[in-house]
């Protein structure tokens, strides 16, 4: 039996269309009966934080110490490199978030994307335009009204970031540029990239 | 009693007003009456060299063995975070220092970066043009005529150093864009971030 | 005796004229009777892989588990650190490499390029425009047909490993660019930083 896992860290800022190239990949996979699984970083996060924090929502994760914050980081990277034994899966992340006063919060610092041995890391990007389109047409989440210069430059944090991770953890790095209309064709990429961790 | 540190390492290439920005921020402080302590991380290495190394001046420093230099180097951080303890502390260093021959010296290699435990990591950064404008009229330094391109490398190669100790060490990352007159706002941006830490 | 390596690793993405800058280094090295050697990594990783695990060709080496193939990039570097000692040795190798699925490989992850101990990390560029140019003369490669957006993100790419690697080691970064009819200015500068790390 194959135990190793397969990881791909999928990040990407808001905006980018990420859930939608995911999706796509998804559907190419199941079209060709390929098996991956997604799993939400955050919500493990929050599992472990309920099971071992006895905490309940997002907010009170937050306000816990930054020594527990860390932990649950660190041990829901364990639990999803546990569930991905012999399974391609593809971990939905944010390489770094920005906070509310300008600064850039690591989403996987080195403890975490250490703990996950990912085989892939993805970046999806889109020029800043299309990215300042899609978050004012998207009316259903409160999202910043960032400059283009500051999604460029969020974009680039993350590039440097994930290329970082690569270096440590000898991970291949994929750019994906999910252009208006051509998320088929982003998906498609991210979906052979998948299948050739496996191969 | 909080023996915790807090140290914001700021960087960002001669010219840009860095000193002008930390000033901005002490200002602010000190009328918010919150305690933010400036090293100078230079001042410190010196100080080590001093005493460990009988060595009295910057020059004889430079001309210590390496495995010497590093050792000063790194006593130099461990002084900082224990002299930050329980404090907000700003230590003034540079990510990148150009050379003589054009190469990049990196001011807080790992076994540094990872000594300061560092809370925030900060680059004040300016357009090339201003940072030309700025060096020609400073007349007290001898600084190197960089054109254009060579002073955004610069930047950039400091941006891609800092997010790299960020993802290693956990840290926050705030890029400060200091525009001309603008050295308040700079200022109150990184003071914001600095009483963040604490919080 | 001096028993310390100097091992600069010089790296550039196809088509940016490096083998041409290292040669004109070596010209100048001779001119001015300086030792430096020019030891190309994945040839050393064939002798390894032949040495050790019966491999005969590039292709076999490819289909090795990847446990194996990491061992034998490690062995590689320990062995070329062995043979640097007390030289100064230029490793002809690559930061990141393309895959034919779009991703990129890490050409020295960390277990690698810290084993190697680099004083010095090159970074041989040029514009796409020119690097487009010179893949379509040279007839005798095969070469992927780039766009002129994706060789500037390879480029990209190979400078944050490069500082990142420069940020963990310590070792000096240097970025050279290779302007068309400029090799032996090129050449120039990587010379005086060879020479300089023995200095």
């Amino acid at each position: 039996m194959n135990n190793e896992s397969y990881i791909a860290i999928v990040g990407g800022i808001p905006g980018v269309g990420k859930t939608t190239v995911i999706n796509e990949a998804l559907k190419i996979a199941r079209a060709e009966n390929f098996d991956i699984s997604v799993i939400i970083y955050g919500t493990v996060m929050m599992e472990i934080a309920e099971k071992n924090y006895n905490v309940k929502h997002r907010d009170a994760m937050r306000k816990l110490p930054p020594r527990a914050q860390k932990e649950i980081q660190r041990q829901a990277a364990l639990e999803i490199a546990e569930r991905a034994k012999g399974k391609v899966v593809i971990v939905d992340t944010h390489f770094t978030i920005k906070t509310g006063i300008g600064s850039f919060l690591q989403g996987i610092p080195s403890w975490v994307s250490e703990a996950f041995h990912p085989k892939l890391l993805v970046l999806i990007e889109t020029t800043a335009e299309e990215i300042k389109k899609r978050r004012e047409l998207d009316t259903s989440r409160a999202r910043d009204e960032d400059s283009l210069d500051l999604l460029m430059e969020h974009q680039l944090l993350n590039k440097i970031v994930a290329a970082s991770i690569g270096q440590k953890t000898g991970a291949l790095l994929l750019v994906i540029p999910n252009r208006q209309g051509k998320a088929t064709e982003a998906g498609r990429v991210l979906f052979e990239n998948l299948k050739a961790m496996k191969a």
